[in-house]
């Protein structure tokens, strides 16, 4: 269990990639932001900090603001009560990040697993993205990202956001506590 | 008709607006910026540039560019084949919006709907967006808006967008030509 003192310190390095990329946000929504560590106690490892913009039953917006080299661990969004799972567009706001898809291994990655959990990462058609470039990744498709040396700021564009749906590769990880 | 010289004027002014809210685009992007002036031929009273990021069968992300004071006139998204109307999130980025809604109506407006046209403009009760404000619209809800004295960049959230359906309150707009 984090402290709330680091949740905060967290909230904090979110707000500063933010600045940087030049998005405003109210007073509000600074004490909202996620620190999503996925039950793992390593966040600077495999983690990130979301924002929620909206999520309604039909459309959703959040911004992503992850660490130099911070993962988001391979997860899928599969279909749930006979709705498909949920279709998502990732755009790059600022600094760099390495998305891996299915299809065709990349050789040499630019990413590379956190250690001691590389075998719960199975896709590795890498997607560079840099400020500008999105990639959108249809339902039910195994997915990780890693952010770059300086980190990143990603927007997402999605139907409906169900956290405890998602279905990650690591048995390890618990998204909602 | 507007010339291809003048679209590439008005494209210009919105990539402007976009770079000084801090978003980058890609240089494919740049050319596909459309530039929406319903058919009225008053593009800088009647009008806003438009980036479409995606738009699926399902969800759509945009950007906003207006010019200081450009109005978008009244709509509403109906149903459509039995699906309940676009939603909308409008979040603003840069500069300031003045929103109008079904509401009581708001003494001293701070927008005023374009000249000659004020029969057109039914809706008056005003929400104001700051970076950082943002305000979502139920389905089949009239509203327009007016870009404050510097113009604003607005994100636009929402189910699949599809400009046919829309229904303005002025019979004179062609939103597709």
């Amino acid at each position: 269990m984090t402290s709330k003192a680091q949740v905060a310190k967290w909230q904090g390095e979110a707000l500063k990639l933010l600045h940087q990329a030049g998005i405003v946000v109210t007073e509000a929504e600074k004490t909202r932001i996620e620190i999503a560590e996925f039950g793992l106690g390593q966040y600077q490892q495999s983690g990130l900090a979301i924002l929620v913009y909206v999520n309604t039953n039909r459309c959703c917006a959040k911004e992503l603001m992850m660490l130099p080299g911070q993962t988001c661990p391979e997860h899928r969004h599969p279909a749930v009560g006979g709705q498909p799972g949920k279709e998502e567009t990732f755009r790059c706001r600022w600094g760099k990040v390495y998305l891996y898809v299915p299809g065709p291994r990349t050789p040499n990655p630019k990413a590379k697993p956190p250690i001691r959990r590389e075998n719960t990462y199975t896709v590795g058609h890498e997607v560079l993205l840099n400020p500008g470039d999105q990639y959108t990744l249809q339902p039910d498709t195994l997915h990780w990202f890693q952010a770059g040396p300086k980190g990143a700021v990603v927007s997402e564009f999605s139907t409906r956001s169900t956290d405890e749906n998602d279905i990650f590769t690591d048995q390890d990880i618990r998204r909602t506590e």
